[in-house]
């Protein structure tokens, strides 16, 4: 049976989530249907592209990854079909979709008469994905795009002197200042910082550290994380996304 | 395989939505348990219709819609069962399901003598609705109501002079006002005020006013909305639920 | 078709629950994935175990219910998978599965050399429970524990003279107090007092208090809760997690 996964803005206290996943198992009898989270802040394309890229590898191959998120609703934005991986996705061109788009097949989709003005999640979006969960071809969906897919830029190597600056990408529940920093671009002896609080050089687990102590790891994401053992690091050091971690070489 | 959804004032942080999910697919094995929201304000009725009456029509025919609300437990109010449009709905006789009870089968279900006390949406409404999901008829689950069933009264149509006043009827997670005020009730220079703001006359979409801007437009449920492009309208404004939306006659 | 219940702190806003869910569909083809509950705060194993407890005898037999909460990343605490009452249960071995270890057959997971060392949850518990769901035997995922699993201590019966004193195990989304009271331990004059609130005798159901009335009654877990009828009595009391309910003897 196909798996969908939503992943999209609309909160949970809406009918907007119920409404897409009507129309998806109206279409796709049988079909499952996971959420990968709909509490992305309004618009938040940058984190959609974070969760996204996080998540949708621990599926199996052929699930079909639907992503609504600030769709520039009436906006002559288009709206894409990919394939990558064995995985297909469906969402808007604003760079939602960054992670999966190097190296995919991609296209835009034929823009649809019925759809409401408003609620292209629903109207446009979701038939798209269940199509595909049908086994649609993505062609038979559009074509290929005029102009290439919008990408969100790529982090910037950042260096103050011989500091490399990292930037924090995401925080999660926890409070875990999650970076853009990969272990290819450290040293052995590098230590961390973020504002004036010393986070000490790469420990293996927050358990490493003592109670309430600063710990830099590399998180399950792949990429150094600060942390707080048994705290919040982005409340107690007061800094949120796009903060600097300094990987200081020693 | 059957399809359920559920609509509640639980919230996700207790063990309810979980017990009413164990008793579903306790009793209806291989079911699909769809959330429609669990997030509505406790005792919100107003609200669970609203939601209730936007989502049902875009599950497919068959499935069978479960509403927990202010259930007004140990008092005597019903609980009902209703068949309408090919879709069947369980829940409380306290308005909840008013957009599905015109023109609906209804019955009262027969009292349990086994339910718990205080916990009706899991020995009550979810035997009821698990029962409707494995084909049970309606009839075999209780009686005619003896007298009719609390419905929400419509909004009234309200005047201030030659102006049609609109009432909000839903807040979302984006702070766009939805309004009770349906298309045919405008002419083509009808403008819309709320409070000292103007909103323009009724656009099709967000994007035909600059970021920023106020945009009356009809929504996807199919009445007119106050926004403000990528902001919220709510905020903005300092308009909640029942406040007023001013359709002015050009 | 296999059901796997979640109960985790692991909130709906990141990609860990996504993440999670992922594993368990690749691994376990067509199962069935039900929430318990995200949103235990962070770390807080004694929510968790209530919750456990009253959710997982909803479920039907042969159910895999997977607990993460504070899985202590990295340090030596074990992780524990468990049989009882023809379920199964994968959590950590820090008091969360207290509700179903009494009894229990219980076994220590083998070590995973691919675990990442801070996502046990995706890396390790997951795939242990999926391993469950697809038939393997407890035996074959590791051994008796060298020492027994930790259990929470079961509250103490604490009495201020010959008032017995029963403390607030839960606060729910409404508010109510759910206390460790059982109904053996009260007589038919038994009153129950809040600070200086008097809550009166055990009342059948909130609806034998008129609106805004302080009340007793025998929740649907089966201890004593004290309740505001159409309130919160948490935020009317001053009361939470932890806090004291004097049953006065008449």
């Amino acid at each position: 049976m196909p798996i969908l996964t939503l992943l999209t803005d609309f909160g949970t206290a809406d009918s907007y989530a119920a409404e897409v996943r009507g129309v998806l198992l109206s279409a796709v009898p049988g079909a499952t249907l996971v959420d990968v989270s709909h509490e992305v802040a309004p618009g938040a394309v940058r984190t959609a592209a974070y969760l996204l890229g996080r998540a949708w590898r621990r599926f199996p191959a052929g699930t079909v990854h639907l992503v609504v998120v600030d769709p520039g609703v009436g906006t002559p934005r288009a709206a894409l079909a990919a394939e990558f991986g064995g995985h297909r996705f469906v969402g808007p061109d604003n760079g939602a979709l960054t992670p999966v788009l190097e190296g995919a097949t991609v296209v835009e989709l034929a823009p649809s008469a019925e759809a409401s003005a408003t609620f292209h999640g629903r109207d446009v979006f979701a038939p798209a994905a269940a199509a595909l969960a049908n086994g649609a071809a993505l062609a038979s969906l559009g074509t290929p795009p005029a102009s290439p897919p919008f990408l969100l830029p790529a982090p910037e190597r950042r260096y103050d002197g011989k500091t490399l600056l990292g930037t924090v990408v995401h925080v999660d529940r926890f409070g875990n200042l999650v970076t853009d920093l990969t272990p290819d671009l450290l040293s052995r002896t590098t230590t961390f910082q973020v504002e004036d609080s010393a986070a000490g050089p790469l420990r293996r687990t927050f358990a490493d550290v003592p109670n309430g102590g600063l710990v830099a790891y590399l998180g399950s994401g792949g990429t150094v994380e600060i942390a707080v053992r048994g705290g919040s690091a982005a409340r107690r050091l007061g800094v949120g996304l796009g903060g600097t971690v300094r990987a200081v070489r020693g």
